[in-house]
């Protein structure tokens, strides 16, 4: 786009390709960082299922090592390669990415018989790296906001339903009792959300008249409030994309897209959402760099 | 904001702590409120487990009581503070704090072995302290509005889906019998509702060719009007925040908000939701305090 | 209202009783076989639990009896009332009339032992005694007509359900066969549409890895298809509520609701929804009687 | 409507019969296939149920030829009355109509008591048959368009809530463990998905108290987020209802329904959709035929 892409630095051209998609080089890293991602998770699944961890132990051992030093490589090449790193660091895809690596090497110290249940806990970190796959799906900024505007009063809403299924598991504690399966208040309080909620496990369940007549009133209140948060996020889906539509003209609405479709980032500060045919960085004043 | 507030009694300033949260000895007396009536219900939760109320019972029981005087205390302080005390008394909130203090004393004379089935539906009681929390969720008008505009629709059709129970019910006592679960009408329609709302406990469920084709209408037919009161409630909350912009001005708007955020109550009449600015009660005339 | 009421004969006044409910006669008839509709629909619930069929088998059948003598000879006085008997026999609520009222006379004759089977399914069509209830549900048109509107298209969309439930329910009967409860192909749909409707009893689950995978692909198939019925009928009602208020002026919808609170019936076709001041009945042109 | 109907010759009167259903004979043909098809899949559920299998094996199996013969039929005279039969073969409808036929003769060679396993797979081919059946259900464009519109907004929330569920799945593992269901990570992320969907088959249910309350997060999460596919269909299902009503003219809007009412089908490439008085087809422009 301009001469300044010729005398790129390589520090510059390895942060185009691993924080931004808009290069060859940058949408194949991407992919293959996707690919390497989706393994990882692979892998920690099959390790869970014990047959099959018995036989292929050595193989799902390696290659788990593999990806955690190929994410190792990728997270010191990202503090590399921006100006700022502390603020990578700080971030919360770089937390994540630091969170989906760590885990395996703390292994190493804390192994032997009795780390095993350790172990499970550092597992449940390494789930994290899926986290990941967030930054790949892209900006559905409509969806978004019909969400956030909506959040209070779900907030409001839920509050409500926890108080309703707080009475509603006492009363349930004290008609259907111990000899039932509502062994004790928080119980009963966790099949009356599993009730208003039309999950309904079964694995416990009224079994008094009385018991399975207020379970009747907790089922269609839990059917009629199902109603609430649905028509609260739709209206205000409904208003979003009106409001988009009405407030910008066709100028504005193409710019938005183009917004959109921009995945670059300041080298200095991380920024993003940078306007297309923009030189600087709209928030540190830092050059951007183009081909 | 004007001078008399210098010369208050100290009934005013307690009116002014306990009913409003516009000060910050208000404010603090409402978060210790709120925090107080969440120990209180995680004691009750605590208590109803058995082996940990073995272990703690002394604590448990000595808690509860510190917690049940000072709610005492707050419903004596609460009577004394406002002019028109049997209008406390008598109010939802009224009923609810005295529900919340008095199970506990009453529990004194009660006590012994026969009287434990007595105290279960006691403890059932105190439970009600919750719907104190209630008092702090704030307005959510627009919601509210919007359920309350789609109630008579939504007890139509709950009545619709009742009489459809019904019918489907002894339908499927019919079908199915008392070897498969189906042991008498009752039952029959509470395992029907359980089906229609989608929630489907297992608890009993149909085992016949004919039984579970009909189980099937059922689902369907329940999976079809589960969109009735979501789109009314949808409908309507639509329609009301459509309203609500279309209908004010911006001046109006903002007044709008200030009143909801306003938590002056008369000294006199307990009336909320006065203007930022008035002087004195828009319901008794009554004058209001101000700092 | 008009001279014309001073003489009207015993049958008109009868019509008026038993059709209408805007004499205080009328509405105090209404108001007692609604109770007694609901009398009856609890007589048959309680005799249907065997323990207390046991204790109170006499009671129940006599007062069975009294309410089915009551509502014969309502039915009776129905037929005598109007004027071509014939159209109420054939219209849907005198069909109904008769099957709340024959189950019970035929029970004489079918006595014995052996004909419980048969009184089983006479009991059945006792309980259409509550569509009765419908009657008085009075008129909830914008619903209606929003159901009436998305009919056609739900129809399309539950079929589209059916053949997808038709589908992955013999792909599961081949995954899971018999020995995990998939023991035919109809009980294989009958699962899935358990699934599908997010019922979930549990009687039958998936045990094999691959079937729990399909399984997981019907259920979120089945959340992100709950939506389509939702979405339209909550389209379909904010159209119905839009249209409505703006398609009438403030005189039509006056109007309008003055329509639904009228209950007057002609004596002679049977005909309802007549204007508030008419004189003739506007389908047969038979004189109508006010007070 | 024009004078080549006359010599018209068979191959255009075959194509006439089966591919529209303008004509009277092509009605009747619809009709009768429709019937074929219906019939077809009975067959294949009759033969499922073994009790049933065993009596009438005899009658089945003869039926099932019937029936695999006339599709036979059908097939190839399909292929003949078209002009460029390799476009018909290689179409979505071509292949499902292949495919609800071969699996029959296929059965012939790889008989016996081995290839039963073999055949289940076969069994699951021959249900596509059933998706011919969608030919018939018409256009319901308006469905059709708010779903392909909300397409991209569903996805990106269904792979939202597949992330959580590997989460919650993999969390829920550690915290259960083996001994309480959840024995590996992939039927943790079942687990997950059952309860986030509000299927809740209770097969597996959380025992310990941190796995039910981790539950109870789960569920509520899956009731929020059940607000947001259906708000996405609700808000695009009212705007495309809105923009039809909009955009277009009485006058479009009639020949819009003519559109979806025509089932002329061009006999050269297959082309649907003609306008209602056109004489040639809009894609190859080959000649359409009208009677």
């Amino acid at each position: 786009m301009s001469e300044q892409s010729s005398h790129k630095t390589w520090r510059t051209k390895l942060h185009e390709i691993i924080y931004e998609a808009d290069t060859p080089a940058g949408k194949l890293f991407d992919i293959i960082l996707l690919i390497a991602i989706l393994a990882s998770i692979l892998l920690v699944m099959l390790e869970s299922i014990a047959s099959f961890d018995e036989k292929y132990h050595t193989i799902l051992n390696i290659s788990e090592w593999v990806i955690t030093i190929l994410f190792s490589i990728e997270y010191i090449v990202r503090i590399i390669s921006v100006n700022k790193p502390l603020k990578y660091i700080l971030s919360f895809y770089g937390i994540i990415d630091l969170l989906s690596t760590i885990p395996k090497y703390i292994s190493l110290f804390l192994a032997g018989t009795h780390a095993l249940v350790a172990l499970r806990a550092l597992r449940l970190l390494r789930v994290f790296r899926i986290l990941k796959l967030a930054r790949y799906l892209g900006a559905s900024n409509q969806l978004a906001n019909a969400i956030k505007a909506s959040r209070a009063k779900i907030a409001v809403f839920l509050f409500a339903v926890l108080i309703a299924a707080v009475i509603f598991g006492t009363i349930m504690y004290l008609v259907e009792g111990e000899e039932h399966g509502f062994s004790n208040i928080p119980k009963s309080v966790y099949w009356c959300i599993v009730t208003l909620t039309t999950v309904g496990f079964g694995d416990i369940a009224p079994e008094t008249p009385l018991g399975q007549f207020i379970a009747t009133l907790i089922m269609i209140l839990g059917y009629g409030i199902i109603a609430v948060p649905t028509g609260i996020v739709s209206a205000e889906y409904t208003k979003a994309s009106g409001d988009k539509e009405g407030k910008y003209s066709d100028e504005e609405h193409e710019h938005i897209k183009d917004l959109q479709l921009n995945t670059q980032c300041c080298v200095n500060c991380l920024a993003e959402t940078h306007q297309d045919g923009a030189e600087f960085c709209h928030k540190c004043g830092c050059k951007l760099h183009h081909d």
